[in-house]
């Protein structure tokens, strides 16, 4: 099982791959970040250039990277201003365009979710998120910029949800028995699939 | 010259195609809307599959139409949703896509700007919108929804801006001299990509 997330920003776009196979832990496969240049920036380019070059890298790393699924955070309604709300939505459009174009199975977590299942509380800060990822690949440096470890942090919890035993330090008892298939052991990808496509 | 105008909405992506040859009153050539069903409805299709629908819906339009320009309307952050205001980024950045793709000149419009090209103020209501493409294409019904006169309104204040001197109920002496060219002519497909592509 390969997993894919992705962390999509209004400048930044974070990915980290993670592998997990059985019985065995979690290893990261490769991560970094996309750079989306708004308006604001230097750079002349438009924003639909830029969704253009970031369509491009996004299938680039699909077709690489060959994940089994790909997880994003869902949708949130946090912002303070409108506007970021609304570049973060043209990103994120185009990365979901991107996934579904493939029909690579989709998982969405909810930001707490996410943190809570790394750092065990749902209000884990940028830094407490990267030194969490630090630790738990036994990285040399911390995780720059913390849009890698959100995303690395992503592709772990949705492995998680999915129902692999090994992941998650609190052991599978906290596992999201819903997520596990009938005898908690790991979905196959038609049942992933099923799961994923139903509505929630 | 022919200009697509389209009104990205959550719900509903409105579609207008306007032509306006040389010297002559600008034709409606087609409009009508793309639906875009989100999560709160009744199907269970996700976003993701429906942004898939919605490219797919773009591209058709773009390859039946072969339009000389897309107006789109700016960014803007009058939302009292945010989490409308990521939806309706979705949609739009899926669009901004499609028409980048291809290279297709783009045309980003302020709402306002479109409102007073069509009705002399900004702050027109949609049924004020409606009526006013009614009377200016001769329509015998209503334009409906509201979205497919939003997107008409949008592609004739695109033609109007970019130098057509018969758009516009003011008169020439209203158009943007900016972006009419040195002489006030229409400009060529060259001179428009350039005056497009710089920043602003």
């Amino acid at each position: 099982m390969r997993v894919l997330g992705i962390d999509p920003g209004v400048r930044i776009t974070g990915y980290g791959c993670v592998e997990a196979p059985p019985g065995r832990d979690p290893s990261l496969v490769e991560a970094g970040v996309v750079r989306l240049v708004t308006r604001k920036d230097a750079g002349a380019r438009s924003v639909s250039a830029r969704l253009v070059e970031l369509a491009r890298d996004v299938r680039d790393l699909l077709e690489r990277l060959r994940p089994d699924a790909v997880a994003v955070e869902a949708l949130f309604a946090h912002y303070k201003h409108p506007a970021t709300a609304i570049v973060m939505g043209h990103a994120r459009g185009v990365i979901l365009l991107e996934i579904a174009s493939r029909r690579i199975p989709l998982v969405e977590l909810r930001p707490a979710e996410v943190k809570k299942s790394l750092t065990g509380h749902g209000r884990a800060e940028k830094g407490g998120m990267q030194r969490a990822i630090q630790a738990r690949f036994g990285l040399k440096d911390l995780p720059r910029p913390p849009d890698v470890a959100d995303a690395l942090a992503i592709a772990l919890c949705a492995i998680e949800r999915m129902g692999s035993p090994r992941v998650g330090e609190a052991g599978p008892d906290r596992l999201p028995t819903r997520r596990r298939g009938r005898s908690g052991r790991r979905l196959t990808m038609a049942e992933l699939r099923r799961v994923l496509d139903s509505p929630r």
